[in-house]
């Protein structure tokens, strides 16, 4: 297992360094200087990692994947830029979000121009025969992502979410860049169609229970392992499925008034009633059926890695879920 | 010539369709909605209809070039989303722009997800065999543009743009995307090299000359036709070749301060004060010597034609221009 640890950072040190040659010293700076400063700044490499370990399951080099790799990863942090934006987040990683180190127009700019990094990285498989294909993906993950940021955004004024419309949210806004970082892994190892369709499965599962595990750790997590504030996403009125499934839980006036201010538009949520929500969660068992939705989640995941043959990709692949189950990846 | 008039209606009547097929009724509203706003909302359509004529003038049918003139046109509209938030326009094609008509994330989100599309319309290419030579035009006139941008924002706080750093720019912000409608037409047409780059030497030439005669009419357009105030530019203290030729040429004192006024941080540009700008630039020659520059960027242009055949495609082209430098079209 060891072993497989140090692939990994065998891989990732490919992707980084392709990532530098692509950003590093182009100009204009004040396009460049931003992009790099996200880009080159640490994240998990959750993606890119995907992207390679899914090549390498359905048969090929993955060295080959390193571009696709970078062209997920890439298209990621741009959505990170603009949603800092939108959501007016201070801190990304550690770090000043860009619209405030710099200005609002170099925050969009930057984000735009990473697009086009991304597809140039993209078009190093211009040549390949399923070219075609390596660009639908690309593109149906890149419209999935704004279209589940904008059910999100939409959220926020509607009252009546139901856990299926949450459901869809987060396979559109997290899941299908996952599930599109397996299947450009396997389109660069001109992998057949049976073995796509089971990884964008595996990545469907995977990123479903990525964004629900987000959700619990939101209020669950040691304050210094979150690297945020604990409660965000209640201060931020959120509609989580945890949110949602409180909603319907709540019976007594007291629990019922403590949820409705979540759906109330005038109300602001103090720092210091994160422990009352926390306390109701737990009260109405939210946590542990969370819990249980999030391992079911990540089983489906890995039983889908059976229909794949046992190759070293596919065990890694498993490895890899395993580590972002325990979140230590 | 009529003639020529009445196909250009029946091309341009395909490229709206394609884009009402592409955008209506799509899901989500708040994503959608604003699209359809800025993308139907007319539009001259000069570069998808440069793109079919390329793929014409290249012995091609001009309607497989239809998805490729909407996918130019599409991210053209997208930078005109992203370009008012970042300038702060309220108005475009006489309508309230979308971060004031509805709020800033749409926009941006908006703006986003058009590029999502446009790639999914060249997507329709995927089976070319030169698939993977249209998607790196497509990514390369992209990049142009953020950069092109990102250079314009950075002449706002520097005092010593050169003439050839304007160039560039304009080239970069208007001409790639117009040499990129040409060059995706031809290679719909599966074109030979050289007359690609015949037609990306037509689209450099055509776009400078383009944003030349813009800068030009902000000062002496009649209001009626420019369809925006007078002397927006010189408000917005834009570094044109114009403002740029006046630094050099402006001698006396009371002509220099009036300049200077334009590469000062804090003073204001109050609009009774236009007229005394023209009067300057008409005074120092500025006028007449870009008209002159004007007209031999339409004159290279108009000549690089001559390396086509001449089929109705290429005449087309030559007629379009002369509409273009009139401004007729």
């Amino acid at each position: 297992m060891e072993d497989y640890d140090s692939t990994f950072k065998h891989y990732l040190n490919f992707v980084e360094n392709r990532l530098i040659e692509i950003v590093k010293g182009r100009e204009p700076n004040n396009l460049y200087v931003p992009i790099e400063y996200i880009l080159l700044n640490g994240g998990k490499r959750i993606r890119p990692l995907l992207c390679m370990l899914a090549c390498e399951a359905t048969g090929g080099d993955p060295y080959e994947a390193v571009d696709a790799a970078v062209a997920v990863e890439i298209m990621h942090n741009f959505t990170l830029v603009h949603d800092d934006i939108m959501d007016n987040s201070p801190v990304r990683r550690g770090k000043t979000t860009i619209h405030l180190k710099w200005d609002l127009p170099t925050a969009i700019l930057s984000g735009d121009a990473m697009v086009g990094l991304a597809l140039q990285a993209l078009a190093s498989y211009a040549n390949y025969a399923n070219f075609g294909k390596i660009v639908e993906q690309f593109a149906f993950g890149y419209i999935e992502v704004c279209e589940g940021q904008a059910i999100d955004m939409m959220f926020n004024s509607r009252e009546d979410v139901s856990p299926n419309e949450y459901f869809e949210m987060i396979y559109k806004k997290t899941a299908a860049v996952i599930q599109t970082s397996l299947a450009l892994g396997a389109l660069c190892a001109g992998a057949v169609e049976e073995d796509i369709d089971t990884l964008k499965d595996f990545g469907r599962y995977l990123g479903i229970a990525f964004q629900l595990q987000d959700d619990l750790l939101d209020l669950t997590a040691k304050n210094q392992k979150l690297g945020k504030r604990i409660g965000n996403d209640i201060i931020e009125k959120k509609k989580t499925l945890m949110v949602i499934m409180a909603r319907e839980r709540a019976k007594n006036e007291k629990d019922r008034h403590i949820v409705d201010k979540l759906y109330s538009k005038e109300e602001q949520i103090p720092i210091d009633s994160i422990p009352e929500y926390i306390t109701l969660f737990e009260k109405l068992g939210i946590f542990f059926d969370i819990q249980d939705l999030i391992d079911s989640y990540f089983d489906k995941a890995r039983s889908s890695l059976l229909e794949l043959s046992k190759t070293d990709g596919t065990k890694m692949l498993k490895y890899l879920l395993d580590k972002i189950n325990v979140r230590s990846f």
